[in-house]
């Protein structure tokens, strides 16, 4: 008995925490709590631990834990219990467990790329609202509701049986006076639908949503005025089965329900956010008339449900890549009951609405040739010039959101995410201002740049064994980035020669990818007027370490825009304007979708690309 | 507690025996298997009611009864337990009770009419199979699916996401050759939708239903060949919450959860029957690619789930009247993905899709003038002379279906359905050649016809206490139709006063209306080609004799035509036909609805009309 006591407390879990990204192996018997504290996670945790507060709210995603401690019982209520919740300071993990951190639980909020810089867009919303004033029926007009409604619009319209229901329903409870959103079907057609009944001058807002692999960002947007009212970033909690798209992609084609659970679980997320949202603008969910949906072709497909069977294996055919409507109640959205959700074209299997919405929120930077480069786990790549455009996805790997690197994790507080040597000595800040506990993408690269103009590093990405803060372990190169004592979770902070080659894969991943779009487009780096660079990692990032390390070639800082979220800000104009809709749908029909895998040049651009500082610009 | 024991026995119930319509009234201890056999209803028990067969499954719909009994829990499956199934031999009413018994537990099938005289159509359907034969994907040739299909077509192909699902699936399942169910949309129109993807020569199946407020009739047609394939009539459930459509607005006016249980309740049956018709026909409800729905404006309403309120007072006025096309599977019904429902135009808030489905599916009967009756609880009327039709609807209430009869009940095994004297002896032949346990409209109408004839009755409905087989119970009148040593139950069946004046009632609303018809279309009775008697009971009436009592005009009896579920028919024919419904449409629209309660002449027609003989014709 006392032996088995002895092998369970030498026992060892994993603990991932998300959204975060942060991994820490912990011993058995550890609560969640302090898992997260070992991490450098800091939890709200007023009580400091003693379970009576009920503020450490976390979820566990999976894995086996301690039942429920009578302080949970009492500090939860029945709805969170259902929904999984625990007390991190009571939760005790029985093996590796995945365990999601709730934005209330964390004292500074996690960055979330939300904002972009928006092009002005001419309103033109695919749903108007058309005011409408009846006499009401009588013994001698006993005329249907609907062709009341029809015979004052002086046109037919077409409706679901729910936006019928509403449409009766609404026409008694405001006396027979009403605001309909109506929209054209198709856009530009002659057919008109109802979106939604309203009380008169209740304003019609819309949702732009896009979905990233690992967050959704949204937005409620009043369509008539085009002023967003509130905005949201959450987790994309299809992260609880897979942390990337191939993962999920092999998740959803093990059985039909696994593929079910990835569509409930993101719109299931989205009511949730969009009821957030409508609190904060003094709005209701049931006013949002439409929706524009963009997302890498995947998300597109599990957000539709439409089959992921053959984004799976070569040649990673889509089901469908020009636009689509569909209805949201359809897809289990509760917006207005005959809203539509508009999802624009996908360029191919791995590019997908989201670079569609980027290119069309980023057309108007200056220059008649740009390149867009959309970094993520998949980097999307395009190369516009004048009237011909080439696209490429290329695998550059979760390293940028601090994924497989040895102190990685993502933007969230204490991640290190600016790093300076200055006379040999190493200046870290982190998010938040808190003692460091990792590193996150944009530190990383800069860190690689900084040693690499300290000749710590070479162009290969071997380290200097004899170089200040270079040591050996397990007869390994490391680079000391901060120590123990001076990080948030007293152990040292590390580069490792695994971490480098990491990012070496990345950057190098996106530079092969540049390089074959120019020599498709018959052009030199010089030739770009624009670069763009788009997502959260791309915001963030130092523009000069990035060039240093090779990942763009060298070329004018002036000319590079960090445009943040593009692809939400073009969800937002293909909300506000058809006119932006036909001018996605023409972009993404322009754009020649190059397949690098196939491409007999990619290999050695991408050799020369591992190299750090490649020449060239 | 002995004096408790003693209460209880002398506790009586009403039980009401569905979808038979028969009520009984039994001391608290009696099994419902005795209560139905106290009624004079058979139930299948094969074990004599010892609860070892398990074949007197029935459904209690409401009301309170003893536990399952162990013996029950031995031989009914748990899905039956769960769908509310008991043993008859061993459930125990604790109080007033509703129960369904289902088709399988009678010895000979209730009568159901879903014959018709059904019109030649040439074959136009709104969704037309194409089949297609495309080249697979490959790196070189990376469109989408989608993109594939409808370049390989020609045109675009609007489509749910549900039906792109399927789409991509069967294309991979079968090798790139598929079938696929494409509609015109809007009918006539110039966009394509998809309705479902096939493999290569899968028959597209079609599904017809007649909404009753009693019955469901329920047709699977092959839309290539015209032929139905099988077709059923159930139960309607929604009998569980009100017997006619004014109990049901009402109940469905309480709560928006009741309003939804309509609505579901109706389309579960609709599946399962579908389930069970395309066993018969070896098909799967899959491939069922639209549907049409015909039914009152109540049952119309119920099964869209559009409000029901403004039908529950003046002036009545529906949510919708014209045709409407609901995505089935926003409504529940489990068939092909992308399939519609087809609705085709309600008349009036008491006319529904019904008759509009009979005045289509009777206008090739001869002669210029045609006079339709569709008869039940409410009874609609339309007079068609040359391009002008007068409609209107009247009360007719639930008597000629048995109900508020002293011995009445509906058309199932055991019902008197024809009555003669001669030379002063009853003679009764019952449904099933059963001994007979009560009397179904058909027999009711003939006892009064052959009552009056022979005197016993006067024309105010009078029963002459002197004539033989009238006597005197509490005061009453009534008369002896079938004295307790001939009857299925040991009791005597008797025809009361009361019971002549509800046929009064009914027959006179009738007469009334059709009388108000010929005044608004300024003809005579002798003008009317064709008399066209439709609906079950309208089916199995004798005709002599509801000219007799003076429900129609003494005419000529070759011009009346007795033909079944017209409106069946007629949605069968629109299933069949684009041309059709552009025909129905048109019939509804030129329908005149003459709402009689506001018509000044139609309380003297109705006050004349009760007569029993009435002149005329």
């Amino acid at each position: 008995l006392r032996f088995f006591f002895m092998e369970n407390i030498l026992q060892k879990y994993l603990i991932d925490l998300e959204p975060i990204g942060r991994r820490i192996e912990v011993e058995a018997g550890t609560t969640l709590l302090e898992a997260a504290q070992q991490a450098g996670v800091d939890l709200v945790a007023a009580c400091g631990g003693t379970g009576i507060c009920g503020t450490c709210r976390v979820r566990p995603l999976n894995g086996e834990l301690n039942p429920l401690t009578p302080n949970e019982e009492e500090m939860l209520e029945p709805e969170q219990v259902k929904a999984g919740y625990r007390l991190a300071c009571q939760a005790v993990p029985h093996g590796n467990l995945k365990v999601e951190i709730p934005p209330e639980s964390l004292p500074v909020a996690q960055k979330i790329q939300l904002e972009g810089r928006q092009a002005a867009v001419a309103l033109q919303p695919g749903v108007l609202a058309v005011d409408l004033a009846l006499e009401p029926p009588s013994l001698h007009d006993l005329r249907a509701d609907l062709r009341r409604v029809e015979e004052a619009l002086g046109y037919n319209l077409e409706s679901e049986p729910a936006a019928l229901e509403q449409l009766s329903q609404e026409l008694r409870r405001n006396n027979w006076s009403v605001r309909l959103a109506v929209r054209l079907s198709p856009p530009g057609g002659q057919n008109y639908r109802l979106a939604g009944t309203f009380a008169p001058g209740t304003p019609l807002l819309g949702l732009a949503v896009d979905l990233g692999s690992t967050k959704l960002a949204i937005y409620l947007v009043n369509l008539e005025t085009g002023a967003t009212l509130a905005q949201s970033g959450v987790m994309n909690p299809q992260i609880a089965f897979g942390e990337d798209v191939v993962n999920r992609i092999a998740f959803a084609n093990k059985s039909e329900d696994n593929r079910r659970l990835l569509q409930t679980r993101v719109v299931e997320a989205l009511n949730a956010a969009l009821v957030e949202l409508c609190a904060r603008a003094h709005a209701s969910p049931g006013q949002v008339v439409e929706a524009v949906v963009v997302g890498n072709t995947a998300m597109h497909h599990f957000f539709t449900h439409l089959p992921v069977v053959q984004l799976g294996t070569a040649p990673y055919v889509a089901a469908a890549s020009r636009p689509l409507e569909a209805w949201a109640a359809g897809l289990g959205l509760k917006l207005a009951p005959g809203a539509l959700v508009y999802l624009p074209a996908n360029i191919a299997g791995y590019v997908g609405g989201d670079h569609t919405a980027a290119l069309l929120a980023t057309r108007a930077y200056p220059g008649r040739v740009r390149l867009l480069v959309d970094i993520g786990t998949n980097t999307e790549i395009s190369l516009s010039s004048g009237d011909e455009i080439f696209t490429c996805s290329t695998a550059s790997g979760p390293a940028f959101e601090g994924a497989h690197i040895h102190d990685g994790m993502r933007a969230a507080p204490g991640a290190i995410e600016r790093v300076h040597f200055n006379e040999g000595k190493v200046h870290v800040s982190t998010i938040g201002g808190l003692a460091p506990v990792g590193c996150c993408g944009s530190g990383i690269l800069q860190a690689l740049a900084e040693l690499l103009s300290a000749g710590v590093i070479d162009e290969r990405g071997a380290l200097r064994k004899d170089a200040p803060g270079v040591r050996q372990v397990d007869g390994r190169s490391e680079f000391l980035l901060v120590p123990a004592a001076r990080s948030g979770h007293g152990r040292d902070i590390v580069i490792t020669r695994r971490d480098v080659n990491e990012i070496q894969l990345a950057k190098g991943a996106i530079r092969a990818g540049i390089e074959i779009m120019l020599q498709k487009s018959g052009l030199q780096a010089g030739d770009v007027e624009a670069w763009i660079i788009a997502g959260a990692f791309g915001t963030y990032l130092d523009l000069a370490s990035a060039v240093r390390v090779g990942m763009f070639p060298a070329q004018p800082l002036e000319r590079f825009h960090q445009v943040g979220n593009a692809a939400g800000m073009g969800a937002k104009q293909m909300l506000l304007s058809l006119a932006e809709r036909r001018e996605a749908t023409r972009l993404a029909g322009k754009a020649h979708y190059v397949e690098l895998t196939v491409e007999p040049s990619f290999t050695g651009e991408f050799m020369k690309a591992l190299y750090l500082a490649r020449s060239g610009g």
